[in-house]
This record gives structure tokens, sequence and C-alpha cells, in this order.
């Protein structure tokens, strides 16, 4: 390494020439691939955006001008010019960053994101911030394409037009959303590619833009250049810059989907260093809508930009022809779109992340449910062991959807409860299901699972004890049970129930657990404020039954080891069980 | 009237010729100002759309072919020509309807409606149900200018293009939101309507569709023939109409502002019938703003389309300047500039209805909380006493907001306590900070009221009692005093508590409470599921403190009578008074 080890700052950046910069983009390219083969990541994003990030920092003065950077999963290389090029160069200090902007890693990081479409609205405010103050900087929103189909992008960009001030909003475009690009606005975008910016219809012109087009936007120098015209610009302008996803790095530039975010791979085969044979939830959800579109042209999958995290191949997709819908990154569209379906006698299937539906209760309240269309959106990766970045939490969806009148939110425990669920809700016509499904591999069922789920907030007692009652929500049944066996060891028959209806209690039950319960546990795996076990409690308030909810506690967590905060949660089969113990 | 009264359904319409349905026109725009008059409501959309509805279902056969209004606030013709008619014809019929699409009244009512922005994405969802099932008919979106600024109309406006089936966009342009439009595209379609829609850039066309202009949106022989061109058309269809917002009363056309929804008045001189010179918490709040402005340049107010529900007349917009922001329909992006400009030392407060909140979970999470941004939301008219159309229910704000971690959402229960919070949070810079502001009338304080609500989840005890205790949140406040009242005649001092922070516990006063009371009553001026009582019902789940929660029971209530909806739910203090002495 010749120049990037060297960098400490932007000023260090400044100090290079065209040439050198260039070197230093391989250069930072070599880090990138080599972290992410050992340590996984966002791999295309950042290997296309290298040489923009060269430039932008070699023209523009951050911290003082602000750069803010769309879902940030392109800004690694921003973390090495800026003061972080430790956290790639050496395995030991990998984890010292996180994989996106953190303002408590460096002043040159504005904001936390990691949901897309937010950098045009956010940098809008920062711009008008600086304008209430009379202060004078560059402000400078990042975007890629596939995050202009989301609704906050195009409200952003539709406003900018009205700050009459510094605003530069550089678009990267490199064909791609995570998977393929869906919308109209991407034909656009090719026809601007084509005639290098200068077709008759401009979107960010028809939104009041100023607009220029950087046709190798992997060139440090037409970047520099172009970037040096709009600096100090007096007026929001777009610099469209056509990148290359997965630059430099040849599995990564052939298949960019499987590329866009990547588990730790060998750097000459590309092959993955761990894999599973094991059967785990995407791919059985995935393998199961195809059998049943293939007996029923009325069933249709619904995603909005992320077909890989349920299961759906480029391959599987294919198969499942019109059936299949990627919205592109529009979780409000999809939500209306399957409502519409199901209106019209389709039976649509959302499936959405557990962090990501945060983008749609309005349409979960208002499009679907007021309409009590039945459509069913299955939570995918619902668990406070999956994602752990801030940005990506998955456990804030019960607060937020089981409050919604008129859905039907289910927690199936196991493989084929879970399936018979689906199968269920896809001819429910009553109500719109969601169903919170299973993460990780699939477990089998010791129990009969019935194949109606119509009768309503009818939980399943599993075993009739006494004195105390168990209440393992979905993930968290298994726990309900290992607390139920520790108890047995006391000499204390537990009540196990699988309570299946997150968005409703089974007040029978309720009422016969009074008689001879002193104590009701209830588990969820999520966060506890507004969640499930708070209903129990409200329910038994009046009674003389204690109650004890266990989840997490309301939090923004952060890259946290989940055994640790599975501990201080007391989301332990022993610590329960001994809590239990200290109540009865 | 020669025609409107008899007109029974859609097959009517089609009998008449153009003359005389222009003489329908005039006669369904006397029957709107009547029943407007009397009734209150929706009065500029309505007279605006008279002649679009008559040629729509002369052109196209509703109910098979499906029509789909936006808001559905523009729908009062379509219901006249539905079969209908009377609710519009005999004043003691004006209840019969409700102010929008309603499926549950008429075939002819596809979706109940009330939010914007999401006509496009319903109705590509009906047609992708429909090509799905290989079935043939038109479906039709009619939509607002005003509408166009809300991501999910702009997500659905993008994505329409994929379909490759019929779909046929009508796009109203008034030239007006509720209030004035703000956001680059309304330039684009200005620069439309002057070129008789052939100017170089076209947002439409940016976005993959096809597109039709008509220049008298308000002529019923240009209309007729341009939908005829557009019937069953093979591909997705812009028809881009001009139309005069408010046409036929002159009022209504020339403040189109105060004529968007209206209360009873005066047909000849255009007066409200009912008026008070009572002090209420809009125009408090505005007021107080405007001065806080004048000091402190920092200070902003931001609207998302809705400046008059919280006092901000045209004239005090005028006086507030640059410190006053209208981003039009575009909540989502209302709440990510708020948290950029507080990042950039501005002082934003975002002020939006609770039902419309709804709209921003994710931005109000990933945008404002993860980041702590030091932003004010005012949560505007949250409360079940407010609008009581299902659509437009102001009670799902608390479940929604106050378990976003971070969040400081605060309830006030007078104009002091409101003022004085409110003061506070332009300056604290700790976390951002809403404010659920009160509803009706202004009251002032009898108690002293802090300045200071840095040292958070702190709540008042207004009285010490023993054996009961009763938290009266925010509006309710006065009612948990009521029941302390009536308790006091039956001899039980009761311990009387305001809150004051929605989004978390007092956990001293809690462990103090256990001490020497029995029982903890808690009041909410919401929906009990997710909400402030089962916060509290699970923190004192494991003691034997029993809890007992007020609130309304989920459920999309509509229409209530707000006294008996309050009785339903036992919320009178006599007999909440009553409970607490059985409990007890």
């Amino acid at each position: 390494m010749k120049y990037i080890d060297k960098i400490q700052s932007p000023a260090d950046v400044k100090r290079l020439n065209v040439e050198q910069m260039t070197e230093m983009a391989g250069e930072i390219r070599n880090l990138l691939i080599n972290k992410l083969s050992v340590h996984g990541g966002h791999c295309g994003p950042n290997l296309g955006m290298v040489e923009a990030t060269i430039a932008l920092h070699y023209v523009f003065n951050s911290p003082i001008d602000r750069i803010v950077f769309d879902v940030s999963h392109q800004s690694y290389a921003h973390k090495m010019l800026t003061g972080r090029v430790g956290a790639f160069l050496d395995e030991k200090h990998y984890d010292d960053v996180s994989g996106y902007t953190e303002p408590s890693e460096s002043e040159h990081d504005n904001f936390i994101i990691g949901h897309t479409s937010t950098s045009v609205s956010l940098a809008c405010g920062l711009a008008k911030g600086r304008d209430l103050r009379g202060e004078n900087y560059n402000v400078i929103a990042v975007i890629g394409d596939g995050s202009l189909s989301g609704g906050e992008a195009l409200e952003g960009l539709d406003w900018a037009s009205e700050l009459n001030s510094n605003l530069i909003i550089i678009v990267n475009d490199n064909q791609m959303s995570i998977a393929e690009n869906h919308g109209g606005l991407y034909k656009n975008l090719a026809e601007l590619r084509a005639t290098n910016g200068k077709c008759e219809n401009n979107l960010f012109k028809a939104m009041g833009l100023d607009y220029r087009y950087v046709a190798n936007g992997n060139d440090v120098n037409s970047l520099i250049k172009t970037f040096e015209e709009v600096k100090n610009i007096s007026h929001p302008v777009v610099v469209h810059i056509n990148t290359l996803k997965g630059k430099g790095y040849h599995f990564a530039e052939e298949d960019k989907e499987t590329w866009h975010w990547i588990a730790p791979f060998d750097i000459n085969t590309g092959q993955l260093k761990f894999t599973s044979d094991a059967e785990n939830y995407n791919d059985l959800t995935a393998t199961y809508l195809l059998e049943q579109m293939k007996a029923d042209g009325k069933v249709c999958a619904i995603t909005a930009g992320t077909p890989g995290i349920w299961g759906w191949t480029p391959s599987r997709r294919k198969e499942a022809g019109k059936q299949f819908v990627d919205v592109g990154i529009a979780e409000e569209h999809a939500v209306a779109l399957a409502s519409g379906m199901a209106k019209a006698g389709g039976k649509p299937v959302f499936g959405v992340c557990s962090s990501f539906v945060q983008r749609t209760y309005d349409q979960m309240s208002q499009d679907l449910c007021i309409n009590d269309s039945p459509a069913t959106i299955l939570v995918l990766w619902a668990s406070l062991a999956a994602m752990n970045d801030v940005t990506h939490l998955c456990w804030f969806d019960i607060p937020l959807l089981s409050n919604i009148p008129n859905l039907v939110y289910l927690a199936p425990t196991n493989k084929d409860e879970y399936l018979s669920m689906l199968k269920w809700s896809l001819d429910y016509k009553e109500h719109p299901v969601a169903i919170r499904v299973p993460v990780g591999n699939t477990v089998k069922s010791s129990r009969e699972v019935p194949s109606d789920f119509s009768i309503l907030n009818k939980y399943e007692v599993v075993h009739r004890g006494k004195d105390v009652a168990i209440l393992g929500l979905g993930n968290f049944y298994a726990m309900g049970e290992a607390v139920a066996g520790l108890l047995k060891e006391k000499g204390i028959d537990a009540t196990v129930v699988n309570p299946r209806y997150i968005s409703g209690i089974d007040g029978a039950l309720m009422e016969d657990l009074k008689d001879d319960h002193k104590l009701i546990i209830t588990l969820e795996d999520g966060v506890l404020e507004g969640g499930f076990g708070e209903k129990i409690a409200r329910y038994m308030g009046p009674s003389s039954v204690k109650v004890r909810c266990y989840g997490a506690k309301k939090e923004f967590a952060d890259r946290y080891d989940v055994s640790e905060f599975f501990t201080e949660n007391r989301l332990r089969a022993d610590l329960i069980a001994e809590d239990v113990i200290n109540l009865l």
C-alpha cells in the first residue's frame, strides 16, 4: 500500500493527484475484499462507490460540508478516508467500526442510517437548519438508484426544490437495487444513461431540480470535475453518476444480487466459508408458496426489494412468473397492493422483514385493516436473535402490528404449525392475517397441529397444571417448555400454553386460570413495551393473579452479543424458573 | 330538479346527453351546497369534481369497472349517481351516508378511504388481482394534485408502469392541496397546464406512464371524449384534468383553503353558523410559536399540508416567513426534515394530527429517535372525542409512539403545563420530545407548573392518599380528579397522579405506592392496547397491587356518539368510582 494506510483525514486525500487517487481506489478495493471475506458485510455497494467517495473528499470539506449516505451501506471507503482505515487494515480491529455511518465514531458521519430512502430528506433538514442559522456550507446526499423508489426518497426529491439554497444530491446509479430494480423511474434512468443525460423526460427536472450527468462514475477525474462544478451551488442539484456495482471483484460484478451483502467467503473461489444444509424458514416458505401457486393461479407473492430474505432466488422467481411481484423498495405500496389484490379476489402474500414492516403502519391500518382485506403478511426475521445493528432491530413488530384492529397476528411455534397457518390464511376471508414467521432452522411439531384457526384468540393449552401458567409465544414457546421442565424438577406442575394469537386474549382461558393459578408468565421474542405480555398483565390486572412478563426492555440496542443480551433481560429458562419460585 | 333526483344508478346517467348532464351538474352543486351548509363536510374537492364524476359514470361501467377515489373526500357526486341521492335531498337522511367511500353503502365503493395518497397503489392491487384471475375490466384511480406529494402515491405511480395492463389514473389538478401546494412536482404540473400537456419534462412520462391532458376538467364533453379514448386501454395511463376547486360557489372558489372542509354556514353570506370566542389549543400554539420565532430565528414550524389544524392561518404563515415550512402532504419527509434541522442546530417543531402521525413510524424510529435528534413533535387532536370517522380516528398514537426508544412523549393536562413543556422542548438537547397537545378549549392550571422536565418519567403526585391511586393521563387527568372527588364522598382518600410522561414509568413512585395502595387506576384518552395503562399493569404485575386500565377497547369505531362511546368503555367518573369501590 502506498496511500490508503497513510490517510488520516480527508486533508490527506486532497494532497493526492488523480493518478494517485486512482491507485488508491485499487488499494481500497483490496482492503474491502479482504475484510468482507473474513467479516461479511455489504460488498457490491461499497465496491462501486470507491472513486466517488474519494472524489467527494477531494472536492468537499467534510465535516464542515456534510455528507449523508443513504442506507450508509456504501460508506466503508468513506470510513477509510476519515480516520478509520485501521478498522480495515487489521483483522483484530474489524469490529471497531459499524457497517453504517455512526456519529459516535467520527464527526464525518452525520447520522446513524440503515433503512433506505432517507438521505434526501435528512439532507434537506441539514440544509434548512443551516439556512435558519445563516451559515454557509455544502450539504450532500448520496443515494443509490435502488433507494429512489421508496416513498420517503420521492417525497424528499419533490420537496428539495423548495429549498432555494445549496443541496447536492448524488444519485449513484448502479442499475441495481438489492435485486433488480422495478418501477417506471428506472426506465427513465436507463434513458438518461443512454442519452448521456439528455433525453426528453427527466424525472429530476420534472421535480424541479437542476441536473448533471457523469457517464463514468468510476472515473476519479470526471467525478472531480463535476463535483467542482456543483460545489457551493446556490440551489438543489442532482448529480447522476453511472457506476458499476461490485466493481473490481469479478464475482461481485457478475452476480450483483448475491454479492450485495455477503457472508464470509473465499476470495479465490467466491464460495461462502460457512454453509448449512439444514432447512430454514426462508427456503421453506418460498418452496411451499411455489407449490401453492401451481395449484392456484390467484396466489401471488409480493416483496419490496428483498426477495432473497425469504427464499425467493432468481430461479424460484422465474418459476413463479407473474405470481411473483417485486415492487422495489416501496413497502407502503406493497401493503396497499396486497389489499387491492385481495379485494379483487387474489391471494396475495407480502413477505417483509420485521425491521422494514415498520415503514407500513398507516398502510396496514388504513389500506389493509380498515378494509378487512384478506391478504397474508409474513413478518420475517422477527426475533431478538436476528440482526443486531441498531438500525435493523427486528423486535418492534409486536407493538406495531398487534394493536391494529382487525388484524389477526399469529405466532407459530414450529414448522408444521407455521405451514398450517399459512395455508389457512390463504383461504381465510374474514380478516387480514399476519404471521410472525419462526426464525432459524426449522423444527417439527411434537403436537398435532390444527388446520383451522378461524376461532380467533383460542390459545393452545399444551399441558394443564396449576399455580403457574407459562405463555410461551412463537419462537419462545420452546423456552417456556424448558422453564416448565425446570419447575417440574422442583415439584411445580406448571401449565404450558402456546398462545398462537398475538393480537388477542383468550378470555375464557384467562378466567379458567384464575381458579387455581397464582402467577402467569409471558415470554415473547421482542420488546416488552406495547407487546403481548402487557395485554395479559392488563387483563389480569384487576384479579389477584400475578403476571410477570419476559421480553426485551425498550432500548435501541446496538451490535449486542445475543447471549449476554438474553441474560441481561433474564431471557434464560434457569433465570425465569428462579423468578417463578420466588414469586410463588 | 329535472335529473339528479331521478338517478338511481349509473345506467340512468348513460341515458342523458351532454347538455342534460351539464344541467345536472348544476343540480348536483346545489344539493352539495345545501347539504354542506347544514351538515358541514368537504366542500371544494366535491364542487370541483362534479363534471368528472358524471363523465366517469357515463363512460365506464361501475361496479364492473372499479373506481378508487383518493381520500374519497370528493366522492359526494359519485354517491348521488350510485343510488344514494336521497342522502343529499332530504336533511333527515343526510347522515345515511358517510363522508367517504364506504363499501357497506354501495357496491360502487371499492374501499373505505380517508387518508391521502393511497388510491394509485390500491388500484394497482385491483388491477393485478384482476390480471391474476384473467378478468377484464377497467380500474380507475382518481387522485388530486395535492395527494401526489405523498410517498405512497409516488411509490404507486412509479410501480404502476410495471403492470402492462389496464389502469387509468385520473389526476384531478385543482392547483391546491388543503392549503397551497409545495414541492417541485407542482412546477411541472403548472408547466403541463401552460403547454396543454406538451412541455419537455413530464413527471408521469418520466415514471413510465402514458399521458393525456384535459384543459377544461369541468367540461363534460371533453372529459367524456378523453375517457372514451382511454377506456379499455391496454396499459397504465395518466389522464391529467385541470379543474376548478370550489367551482360554482364563489366563496369556495375565492378562498379555497377555508372552503376545503367547512362547518355549517349561511349560503348567502358564507359565514359560519357556529363560532366560538373561547381560546383553543390550535390558536394558542401558533400564537405562542410565533412569539418564540421572533425571539429566536432558529425556531421553525413544520406542517405536512395541514397548517390550519394548528392555527397556522395564511396571515400567521406570512408573519413566520422562512420559519414556517409546509412540505405538502409528505409526513415522512417532515419527520426526517425535522431530524436534519435539529442536527444542524435548528429548533424544528412538527405539528401533526394524531391520525396522520401514523404515516411516520419508521421515520420517527430511524430518522429521529435512533439519532436522538432534539426536535419537537406536536401530536394534535389526539383524543377519543376528536374526529370520529373510522379513517380519522385520533387514538392510536400512544401505542405507536410511546414504545419507540429515546422518544420523550409528554401528556400535558392544561394550557400552562402545555406551554411550559413546549418551551422546555425547544431548548432540550438530549432526546426528541413529542407532546400530546390537549384538545378543545384551553384550561388554566390550578397547580404550579415546572419549567424543567429533564428528570424523565417523574410523575406529579397531586394528592397523596392511600388504598387507591388514580393515574389520569393528559386529557383524562380531569376525569381522574372527578373520580377522586366521588371516592372522597364515600370516605376513600385516593392518591391523584398526573403522569406527565407517557413513554416511561416512575419506578420510585410505583414502589412507594406498593406500601399502602391496593389498587391503581389508569385513565388514558386513547386505545388501551399497547398503551400507557398496560405499562403500569406490567410493572405492577408481579406485585399484589391490582391495576385497572381505562381507555378505549381496540376496534375501528365509526361515526360514534362520543357520549355513548365513553359509557360503553366505562369512561365516566361515576362508573369508574363504582368499579373502584367494587375492587377495593
